[in-house]
Formats: C-alpha cells, sequence, structure tokens
C-alpha cells in the first residue's frame, strides 16, 4: 500500500451519490490530499459537510479538473460524456457511475470483487455498473465461480433512491398525504408509489425490455467475462427508500451442492450470508441499507432447472450500486499499485 | 340458465374475504333464497350488513348447515377441516378457498375459466386455488393454451391483506407512526412491512421453500393438468395494501409470438390486457384491485429461454384470489346445470 495522499473531485456532489461518496470518503479514511466538490452551476457557491468542515461548492467546468488524480463521477449520463474526456485530458482518473460509458469496449466495467484485473490498462474511464446489476451480482458470481452459471433470471424490488432524491421527496409526500387524508399525487413516477409497485424501472426498448432490465443482462455478462451468459431479467420499482432486493433463479454447469453454495457465498468478500429459514433469517432492505456488503439468503435448489439455485440479494442501491463501488474500485487499484493514470 | 334461487352459507362471515364474499353476491345479483352468516362463538350475534339489511351472525356449528345448498368458507384450513364435512354430511356444496382440501385427490381445485369440468362428479368439496397462482395462471393459462407450457418462474409481490385484516392494520399502525415521526412496531410479519419487502409468505418447508411457493408449484400443475410442469417461485411481501403482482418466465412447447399471445390473452375471458409500454401502460396492483378481471401487460421474448415469453400479472388477492373465485365456480355450476349435489 502506498502513502501517497490523491487529490479527489466529485462531480454531482450535491445530489444523493454525491452525498453519499463524501460521508464515504470520510468514513472510510480514504487517503485525501484534497477534496474538490462540483457541481452544475445552480449549486455553486453552497456549503456542504465534509468530516465536520464546510467546503464550497465548485462549478464543473473542464478547468475545475486541473490537478486532480482522481474524479468520481455521480452526476447524469450527458453530464459524464460532457465532462469526463475532459477530464481525462487532464490527467485524471475518471470512475463514472453513469451508464455512458459502461459498454463502450475500451472502458472497463468494474465491481472489484469480481474483475479488478480489467482495471489494468484502462484509458482514463473506469465505470460502475447499474445498481441492481452490483448488488444481484454480489450473490450470483460467487455461485459462479463454485459452479459455473450458463443462465439467470432477475425479478428485482427497487427502492425509490435508485431515481433519485426527488423520488425519495415523492414517496415521503405520498406517504404523509395518506396519513392525513389528503389526495396522492405523483410527478416523478407515472404512477401512485406508496402502497402499489411498478413495473417500469427506466424507458422502454423496442423489445419491450426496459433499459434497466437490458442494463441488467449486458452488464452481468461483461463484468462476468461471459458474453453468452443467458439474462431474463424484470425490473419492478416498490415502495422502499433505500436498497435493492433481487430474486435469482440461476442454472449452472456443473452439478450444484447447497453446503458448498452457501460456503462459496460465506467467503465471498462482497457478500455477507443470512440464511436461516427455520430461524427467519433472510435479507431485507431495511437490513441491508447502509451496509458494505449484500445480504444474500434463501439459498435453495431451483424447483424449475437442472443443476440450478434460486436465492435472493439486497444490498444498498446508492453505496454497493453507486458510490461505495466507485470508491472501492479506487482503493483497490491503490492496494494493487495499479495506475490510476491513463496508460 | 336455472331459475332457482339458492341458500348460501358463509363461513367465517366477519373476516376480510367473508366480507367480500357478501358484498360480492350482493354486486354480483347472486340468486339467493337465504345468506346465513356464521363465524366463531365469539363473533355471534354481531350484525353485518347485506344489501342494506342487517343480519346476524350465527355460530358455525356441524347443525348450521341444515337446509343450506352452498356452503362458502373462507375461514382458516383448521377450521375448514372440521366443518366442511359436516356441511357435505348435511348435503351442502362445499366452496373452500383454504389450503386444506386443494391438494386431496378427490376434491376438484378450480379456477372456472380453466377447468370448470373437473366439478363434474363432485363429492361435496371443491377448492378455491392459492390467490398468487389464481392471479397468476390469468396471465400464463391463455398462454399455455396458444404455445404449451413446460417450464415458468414465478416471482410474487403480494399485498398484506393477503396475510388478513390484521396486517392491513399493522402496515396502517406502521404507515401512521412514520407519519408522526413514532417508532414503528410489529407483531403480525416478522420484520416491518411498511418501507420494506419481505422475502416470506407463509411458514417454510425443509426444502427452503415457503408454503406458499410450494402452493404455487403444486396448484399450477393440478389446475392445468400439467403434472410434469416444472415451477419455480420465490414469493414475497411488499407494502401494498390490495391486489398480488406477479412477474412470470414461461417456456413454452411450441415456436412463440408477441401479437398471438397478446391476441390469447385480450382473448381470455379471465384477463384484461393492458400492454402498450410506449405509453406507460401496464397492470398495477392499485389499477387492478376490486377488478373481476386480472391484468396483463408487459408481454415480450423471454430473453433467457427459447419459445420463452416474459410477462407481468396483477389481480386482486381478495376477488380472484378469493372470494370471486368460490362464486364463479358456484355461478359456473349453476349456468353449465352441474349438480351442487354430490355424487
Amino acid at each position: 500500500m502506498s502513502n501517497k495522499n490523491y487529490r479527489v473531485g466529485i462531480v454531482g456532489a450535491t445530489g444523493a451519490v454525491g452525498q453519499e461518496l463524501i460521508s464515504l470518503l470520510v468514513a472510510r479514511n480514504f487517503p485525501l490530499a484534497e477534496l474538490r466538490l462540483l457541481a452544475s452551476a445552480r449549486s455553486v457557491g453552497r456549503l456542504l459537510d465534509v468530516g465536520g468542515k464546510k467546503v464550497t461548492v465548485r462549478e464543473a467546468t473542464p478547468e475545475a479538473f486541473e490537478g486532480l488524480d482522481i474524479a468520481l463521477f455521480a452526476a447524469e449520463g450527458a453530464i459524464a460524456k460532457a465532462l469526463a474526456p475532459e477530464a481525462v485530458k487532464r490527467g485524471c482518473l475518471v470512475l463514472d457511475k453513469s451508464s455512458a460509458f459502461r459498454m463502450y469496449a475500451d472502458v472497463p466495467l468494474v465491481l472489484p470483487e469480481i474483475n479488478l484485473a480489467a482495471t489494468r490498462g484502462h484509458k482514463g474511464i473506469i465505470a460502475s455498473p447499474n445498481c441492481s446489476t452490483a448488488v444481484a451480482l454480489m450473490g450470483l458470481y460467487p455461485l459462479h465461480q463454485a459452479f459455473g452459471v450458463k443462465r439467470v433470471f432477475f425479478s428485482t424490488y427497487q427502492s425509490v433512491s435508485g431515481t433519485g432524491a426527488d423520488a425519495i421527496d415523492e414517496l415521503e409526500a405520498q406517504v404523509q398525504a395518506y396519513a392525513k387524508g389528503q389526495p396522492l399525487v405523483h410527478k416523478v413516477y407515472p404512477y401512485q408509489i406508496a402502497f402499489n409497485v411498478i413495473p417500469q424501472v427506466d424507458s422502454f426498448g423496442a423489445d419491450g425490455y426496459t433499459g434497466e432490465e437490458t442494463k441488467m443482462r449486458e452488464e452481468s455478462r461483461k463484468i462476468m467475462g461471459l458474453p453468452a451468459l443467458k439474462v431474463s431479467a424484470t425490473c419492478v420499482r416498490v415502495p422502499v427508500v433505500r436498497a435493492h432486493s433481487v430474486a435469482v433463479s440461476a442454472e449452472f454447469e456443473r452439478p450444484v451442492d447447497l453446503a458448498a453454495a452457501r460456503q462459496t457465498v460465506a467467503a465471498f468478500v462482497g457478500a455477507t450470508l443470512v440464511d436461516d429459514p427455520a430461524n427467519k433469517l433472510y435479507p431485507t432492505p431495511l437490513d441491508f441499507t447502509r451496509q458494505v456488503k449484500c445480504g444474500v439468503g434463501r439459498i435453495r435448489l431451483d424447483t424449475a432447472l437442472d443443476n440450478g439455485l434460486s436465492f435472493w440479494v439486497s444490498g444498498d442501491n446508492l453505496w454497493k450500486g453507486a458510490a461505495l463501488n466507485s470508491i472501492q474500485i479506487a482503493e483497490a487499484m491503490i492496494r494493487e499499485n495499479i495506475p490510476l493514470r491513463a496508460s
């Protein structure tokens, strides 16, 4: 481990993921020489708390990346597309949580527990996966290592924080209105989300799949290096504030064994095994809010697949699904002496 | 259609399903000569509203079935086990919504849109399926008719009313407490259900599947007459008051076609096709609360199965999943002149 400290910028510092990046960098004692908070012109001059100190938000311009080692992008895809190349041009490693670059052949898409090696020889941009994919793979990947996955079915139960702060506010406002007997209004989602579920996350493609469902398919393949993996996904928004859950049925190449499955999940650095049905112990999104690891449980032989396992994963979409994963990539690259500078 | 009127009893008249039975019998103009409301000793003497008239609750004793043509059982399995044979002994047709008799070889398990013929030659008891199974099959069965189902994956999003009135009260109390900033308490469910999802419906078996998941497998097979059907189910409770939803991936014997799939669903008597993703039209549980038909949408080619379709179904668990289905069985038997008396 190097003793160097790093000059780090956050793009989108005022947003939900940006806020988590700030508090996680502080809480994890990330070796900071500087933390530069960048956002749109609208937020310039705001003071944000960084470990008890107030830091002023600066505008995210191309020049704002001068002198930084690492830029953590927590902004929308359009902003990432415009500014990430500018940051790279200035010698900065971009760790991007948006979907803008994920499927680019020369951009590593990384969950460091799975494919940290993909960061070697990067060209300046490294992408973090979609939140549902990140959570699901914390359960699927160790089982793939043990048995070799060939087909997988995902059904998600996704929290509103995945949509952003305005969606958290909308659920909150609907619940408060309900409690007061007032009408429930919606604007962020096409339908009421309180006391409802909405089988749409992201917009629809011509094939009837949403962007989120397509991301789960394509990103699972890229991260695990399995271009022929068969993936079917249904992504559903539920009235949960934070942490996504995924019900998974997976078919494997080799015969599966429950004891070995539980052992490999328990040994995996990204997962906490919570699997004791007799005592009603399994992960729930409330229990895995603000947890570094994702919870995996309900592991059982799948009744519709040969060599199949069904299981359940819950994990924090703002942490493992976004902010935490970007920081973990940087931490792991530093630990493994992988150059932050593009080669 | 006979012009006869029928003497009908409801067992468990004071419960959530019992209340729905009363209002549905009235709303559907069921040909009633008498409506006898039966419940446990605790509720004797209570007055319930039957289409504007007050009717006194009587105790559900063996003798209480004397003279009835039909007994609609909306009680727990233990009560059904004790009293249904007494009702049959007195010449009464028992339509039971509990799980007590569903898998008995000599008890038809019926969704009348699918297997009304199974009621012919009944021995006095006809069972209604589990609520999730009933809702899921309103989407799956027409597709099976068109393409021949051989393997299916169910993930459910089940409302709290499936647990009963006390669970509705618990969600309500948690939401009210949240709005007031008070602590959220739970008693009915093992964990908080507001702002959470719980991947457990019913208790766990030795194979790691819950009773609900096993019911979906066994009952789907029995109702569709497909004893070798491969079924994998994950059943999850969500903070929705009423109506269950199911994400389905299904593999078929014959090549599938999307236009034909939509056409066969739209033509099916138990389903309403709501499938226009470009306009964000798909079923949600709020939209299919208190609807006679179940909503089916998001029909698309499954990306992990050959000859596979993915789709989404929402339907009222207290109606199609319980009260309505029992009444529909009686209505269909009367319409088709199938004897109510056991043969």
